[in-house]
């Protein structure tokens, strides 16, 4: 077995020769040859959408810090600016036009995600004939929750104060836009799978300001459709609810492969939160890789013991950060693939 | 019974006529009131230290809101600025100029809270004397770990970096910083409950970004030892632990009789985690007073349903929202009272 296949069969509940392990913004700031490519594409944007740059960003990582999944480099909300809502990445983070009532939404699109978004795809099938089959390759995509977040806020938040204004006196138009954000995400997806995608990632990064209530309104039942829309296609697919931890037991039921955690809850408890038939990814403090690699392996160990020996894939609970020493992300990979290794399977 | 014990003797575990409750931040912009005496005080840190403007603001919702407690108009952060970090609040939120290596810790100071910040013992005092025993006046400290947050950032955070950073590759130097903390609280505290205050509350906003190995080594211990140390002068203790929801066990142990929920775990389930012996406090999300009468009553029916007939003191699961109309503030009290009453209590 090698880093090929290890990802998909642990996904799929095999025994592997060791734990797979990626990291949430891999691609990313902290990696100085991303920084010089970042810098050669001139804006973020730019960088996202162009299918050279965002193939090289997406590969760095892969032989740099030794992850056994590539993740492709692009933002949550670039569907969302073809949806027909403006877009820009100022440096104090994303700048979108809110749109708050009903008549806003209604006039929102469903991009064709081939025609309008093509940069995406064709990085998709440049980083697969990069890869060459030595990883797999994770597509993925915004949750309707936490794209509604961006879309209502204009921005991300703190209090998501206009969000839940929206839900909760035009509940409505709330839905409506929900329907639309999961109609756009179900057509993003096919088309990143038909690329090449060979395994989807739904971030949903702010449904933990959700009450358990309101997740199974506004949340669940849109990640369920779109999980259940793209299931036929057959790639493995991974919901990561970020600060879930009173959410687990229902977001278990969404239908997903792998769930995604951050680092508030210990693996075992989630364990016992979620039954034991879905693989649970994650799920280190990302600030742990500032600390010195015994602690790193300290804390990793820590995981791995709780995560037993089948079903897990090896993830920080959020991206990882940019003043992170990338040689600690290293040793990180170094350490799962070490201590995670099953003797038997080898 | 009346408004003036129901909140103590609830918390006592007694049987009391109706839930009480009060609202975090109740003295705030949501109020026409509190932004009249804001404007007439200058600066917010003004009115936080001009103790007839401080005393005026808290009142004001007593009678306007008419919940059951007062608490004290102040901030934080004010401590902090007497311990030698200079602070300010630009529109943008709080700025103080950020603590980072063991130097800088070894030379804040532990303030005397009476001699330092005569403004507060002030305001104590003339609210009592503005309340003449109409409802119980809460005071309050952060929490150890959250006021490390902002001494380390210099303001208010999304990742806690710089904080984690300390934490994990400093030890020593953050336990340090979280022990000089711990002396200001307890003296700061001390001082509020001998100038009058009646009950006290730690916030401890930010602890939810914490795992639980961590909340145990950086936040737990310190909050122990505040209570242990508050606890012989005989006024009940609230600690909010705000997204707390995978820390609640280790929470309760805190030693307080009272712990705060925000509004991601329903109260039963946070009842199951904590054991039936301390009140809990909560749970409302804030932005749900954003939606019409008739649904602000269909969850506060759901709350006071989970928390069965004791040991409740009904809150929101965080401070209330500035666009919040005061009229939903006053309906979910009159709510709370009407659906909370024990006809045996009477």
């Amino acid at each position: 077995m090698s880093r090929a296949d290890r990802l998909l069969r642990a996904i799929a509940g095999e025994t592997v020769d060791t734990t797979p392990i990626w990291i949430m913004r891999q691609a990313g700031r902290y990696l100085p040859e991303y920084r010089a490519t970042r810098a050669k594409a001139g804006s973020f944007l730019d960088l996202c959408k162009t299918p050279e740059l965002a193939c090289e960003v997406t590969i760095q990582p892969v032989d740099r810090i030794g992850v056994d999944a590539a993740i492709l480099f692009s933002d949550i909300l670039i569907p969302i600016e073809k949806m027909g809502v403006p877009l820009s990445f100022p440096a104090e983070g994303p700048r979108l036009e809110p749109v708050r009532d009903r008549a806003g939404i209604d006039a929102l699109r469903i991009p064709d995600a081939d025609a309008e978004m093509p940069y995406v795809m064709e990085a998709i099938r440049l980083v697969r004939r990069a890869l060459d089959g030595k990883v797999p390759l994770i597509g993925f995509s915004g949750a309707p929750f936490t794209l509604m977040t961006y879309v209502v806020e204009g921005q991300t938040s703190k209090q998501f104060a206009e969000t839940k204004r929206l839900m909760f006196t035009a509940p409505d138009a709330a839905h409506a836009l929900l329907a639309k954000l999961s109609d756009t995400v179900i057509a993003y997806l096919t088309a990143q799978i038909r690329a090449g995608a060979q395994v989807v990632q739904l971030f949903d990064s702010w449904v933990g300001q959700l009450a358990p209530e309101d997740f199974r309104v506004f949340a669940l039942p849109y990640v369920k459709k779109i999980i259940a829309a793209i299931k036929p296609l057959g790639v493995p697919i991974i919901y990561f609810a970020n600060d879930g931890a009173a959410l687990l037991r229902d977001a278990a039921t969404c239908g997903a492969d792998v769930l995604g955690l951050d680092w508030r809850l210990p693996l075992d408890e989630a364990r016992r939160m979620t039954g034991d038939a879905i693989t649970l990814q994650g799920n280190l403090d990302p600030c742990v890789l500032f600390s010195p690699v015994a602690e790193i392996e300290r804390r990793a160990a820590d995981i791995l013991r709780r995560a037993g020996d089948r079903l897990h894939v090896f993830n920080l609970g959020h991206g990882i950060l940019p003043p992170t020493p990338p040689e600690h992300a290293q040793a990180l990979v170094e350490i799962v693939h070490r201590l995670g290794a099953r003797p038997a399977a080898k």
